[in-house]
């Protein structure tokens, strides 16, 4: 779950954003009611402590019961929280509460359809830096809940070597030499290479992770093999428009990891309703 | 165009997302160079001007040239900005402006597909409250850019009165009444209907838009029908689970406004890449 | 009443503008101490709840209880709070507090003025844009605890058509159609008019309300009794120096809304004092 | 002037405040103006920089240009400022610039009105903790504009000695001391007092400023009579209820500072106007 | 104490430096556990409510219980706090809050070795503006822990004219008398002097305080002789490289106030560390 | 450097908190000045850019030279920046930039002197989480300008298994499957050992970094030896009280880094000042 210190803002701001003055509709309401949220088809929770604490910022009036948590997965017509309270503010917190919780759990669900995708293969699914801004860390925490795995959170805790960085250097091997010589003893460095030629010279540079990046199939079975003759071993990710159709053939080519982008960029919403009783 | 006291706050945020201390890659990095913008398919142009700003912000070094401004409509390869200016930073900024740049003119492009698809039938589509937390501006300035019309901003600009409103004031007529000796001259109110005899309801309680909420076509047909015999013009919006495929049917039964949630809860990044030359 | 996430980071600004390090007066205090906030003169309370949340945010210790709520009647020697908690904390959030509840409860105090002004008449009181900065929200809301209505909140939620816009159109008529082509269908659309020839271009491009500004009595009856003559009924508002003098005048020409920039722009405080017992 | 990181933060929200997403009437709005900013009647100016830099932060393509200084007098009829720029923006800046503007005006004018009052007795006019949340420095400002002067700022900058503190510790005297042995040596110590007893105790405890609070003029000249036959100066601030009808007489009795909570806490905004050319 | 509006802010922008995504270490702890915070050398405290702050912001659910007050004066392997809690949020607010707890013992350790320093003299030790950016109330707030007194707070409090002001003027005289006719009444005025000749003109001045700035003890002492042969009390501070090998002789020059900028500039953290039982 | 999202936050903050109103000094200025900054004892500059910032955000009339980049090593005497512009912000601007300055050449000297104790031993001087509030990514960057390294940022982007963890776990060997079968393949885990039989478990685990935490000399020599002896490389840190006085001993022992919390714990800030002509 993620602390308050860093959702709080968000929060606030999202429900700002929902009512920036008053909530003209509410003045012919009174008195409290009891709400449900219930998944209108199956998938994996994912913003079940979020939708609590959107409430407890907007009114600590409204009492709210989880029935799972992060992570559970749920079929259609499960209800999923229970909360009561001001009727008024259960309206007023409904939009800002389910938008979070939908987005979220829709990205557990796709995580987890990929996850199911390559059982077996040995290898991991992983998000990327391709978020939407402001809300890297619930992305990120949602592809955990689906059983994905976190790529870097951003520029400042990994390395990742372009061809950029390449050509500027001169070499693969100068490149992770001088990074190297600047950076700290916990941070791991990931070369980008397109060939086998590239995948070798990563290799002999030492560099921790080693990225596939749009090779063909046959290309990566290849890759795969040359590194695992070597005595070391060294990870291996996949990367490249991946996905659901050929997540499966990518992970049985022995990498590692492969990062999918659209776990985060392109996110069905869960199908998730809230009903006052 | 968004102003920069709604998007800079956003911008930065989100720079701060990517790199929380130093770009640990970018030591190897020195000079300058130029770079392109480049679409992979076809689409509609959303977020140039906040591409622009991003840079603007995270270095005022780099010169950034707009092809074509937001709402245009672009194709498979076209270029659609360029930029020059130190390396590192174009790669630091790189990832925050295009996740923008794609979650945007992925708005623009489908509420574009939805208003194609509902071409001639004088109706309009519309976005709803199913935003992203902390985009709402941006989202909704999307769906202008594709073509579309915003509903209300949020629980402070326009009267939505549902079931628990209603209920809660015993019929359609007290609760428009009630709400109408509240309200500011310069705001509207729209009701949630059912069925016809609610519809005729709230077209008797002076209603200014009506929404058909999840009715079948046959009975938003009937409902348009008996609401254009009246004789005060009043706006009719169809609501629930619109897609693609039936958007067009509904547009036929003569409403006024198809109001679509997926149009920014459910959004495709337009695949738009960004190249160092 | 207004959500704690709408005013709890104006108050936490205020009360740090007014204790920017410690109390200095402060280190000869100890100990509890009950207090009493009294009313000098008669008024309309507004700011009861803020008042509560001052003190909730600056120290949980202090109890606060109210007598009245927002929008009451109360008369000179009226106790409207009592409050108890640590002598120091009542004395470092005093200011703060009735700052705001001074103020508030002047705005509504002065609007229930104009209100009873027009009694009778059946037009309404409404404020305007002309508010002070940070502070919108709360004097809106105080407006309406006086019996006034909000005009639009701002330049976000309802168009106001001003000669500018006419001129750059080239009438009337275009230019509410070249808004009503970009808006959504819950805005609506104001036109300013300074002659009967404009209220009647205005009546005629279907603006839904026609704003008579700065016109002569005799002017405003003639907009009024031409507009009455017309089959469809369209909200007309007076603006342009209304005081408490001529207000029941101008009301007593027919107009629906007379809308009062010094209602917030002018604001006598309520004279309202503190007391420790 | 206020530096603009004092500021800076007040102009964004404010501006935020009046436009929270797009401004719906400017899309009918195209090329330049001319502007200008002119008073309705006679006044002292306060606000022209803050009045730029609305603009500045809006839009730089706006340039403006300051006929006078802040703290200048003006006639009814000045041109106070001029204005070129995008169309749409000098509309969507106008209300926000002009709401500072006519509100810090308002206060320069009636602090000058006071300062006028008094002119030849050697006492100076000063403001007080009565302030709007959030305004604090710019209302501060403004008395200053208009001839004023700054009473302290905050609870952290001055100590100021109430009955409350007084009773707490016994006596003036033991207030003073246990204060004294507190505080920094750069901060002045304040006693109210309310008769002649207490004003010689305040006297007798080293106090550096005495309040006369809400005595009569004969209770004041005495104080003032009292303490100008002992050797050592010190400060004698006169408060409560002063208005410009009784400004004169007190000021006459021979204190140093008149405190006036009007001056910021009932302003009356200054007739001032923006007309698009 | 400070109280919450000064420092949660700073709180949670610590908590989110140490954690900007969950705590990766985390995931395998569960349950919760006591913990206490012990001194390895003597000292005095500061900053106990401030780590209760700490994690009452990071999470409620943790207890923590003070064993002694700021100020208080500790001997090595005194326990200084405990608390309970989950593990994971013990282990994960345990750095922000002993960064925070060493630094500010730290500050009043070292002011207290000043204060003794020069115990008997009649002197006091004061900090100054040379403290670390966003940390200048904590700091300052520590020096008062310690036994020391608050220089003026920042450039808004008090007046500090040194030679560029009075070469501006032409005579300390002229910038006393130019800045005491703009300034308050409840505002310090302190010149920083030289040699004798700049002391006797600051004191026919009426500053309230003159610094003696980098004066060796003899001319301090002539300083101090020269002032107390005059009628008038004056303030005499003495300022420049100011150490514990130094403070006493200095002190017994009869100076006030000795103000050492290494208090607050450079710090030795308190040695006090956590352990979890 | 660090881009300026990091740090305009924190600098606009230490403005306002050394201005939290006017300069009250400042009326008696006029015209411009030049300045120099000066060292007054050698060291190593950080915070070149970031005191040209301060200027830049405080008034940008204000220009200023850097005579030397972040990172040099500078001699008594030396000019280190050169500036120009009003002479009232100047002084206005002054401390806070030089604060910054002292604080972070202070923190960039001390790691000098560390690095060159123990040049030679092919060992690294590193950094730890023991930062002062919100100047974590500040005091991190001037390790690196004297020649260190960074540890860990924070909680999220390394693993640091304390007996903590490894007691909730049952073994080392266990704590570290269970956690990296959570994290990223970017994410490298280090293992904190008491004793060599820890140091082998944590070998046999696989740990990425061994930390021998308050080791003796002669325990540290045989956990480097031993490790040394294994085919796989490992990285060996030394931590716990590592002083100038005893770090050239540990590194003698083969470790590969140094860790050394008082590098930012307790600063010395640099001597150095600055003159206005």
């Amino acid at each position: 779950m993620l602390p308050n210190h860093l959702i709080d803002d968000m929060i606030t701001r999202a429900l700002q954003e929902d009512m920036h003055y008053v909530d003209l509709s509410s003045c012919c309401l009174q008195g409290n009611a009891n709400a449900y949220v219930q998944a209108k088809a199956a998938g994996v929770l994912c913003g079940g402590e979020i939708f609590v604490r959107v409430f407890a910022l907007l009114n600590p009036a409204v009492q709210v019961s989880l029935h799972m948590a992060d992570g559970a997965v749920f079929s259609s017509d499960d209800v999923l929280l229970e909360l009561s309270g001001p009727t008024a503010t259960l309206l007023q917190g409904e939009r800002t509460a389910l938008n979070l919780l939908q987005h979220l759990s829709g990205i557990a669900t796709q995580t987890q359809q990929f996850v199911q995708a390559i059982a077996g293969s040995g290898a991991v699914i992983a998000d990327t830096r391709k978020t939407l801004p402001g809300l890297r860390a619930l992305q990120k925490y949602a592809v955990t809940c689906g059983g994905g795995r976190n790529h870097r959170y951003n520029l400042s805790d990994a390395v990742m070597l372009k061809d950029n960085h390449i050509d500027a250097c001169g070499s693969i091997e100068r490149a992770v030499q001088q990074v190297r010589a600047n950076i700290g003893h916990l941070v791991k460095i990931e070369v980008e290479t397109r060939n086998l030629g590239e995948v070798q010279q990563a290799y002999h540079a030492c560099a921790d992770v080693i990225m596939l990046d749009n090779m063909s199939l046959q290309a990566m079975r290849e890759a795969v093999q040359w590194l695992r003759t070597q005595s070391k071993q060294v990870i291996v990710e996949a990367s490249g428009d991946i996905s659901l159709a050929n997540a499966r053939d990518i992970a049985q080519t022995g990498v590692d990891v492969l990062s999918v982008g659209s776990l985060t960029h392109s996110v069905q919403a869960a199908n998730i309703s809230m009903r006052i009783k």
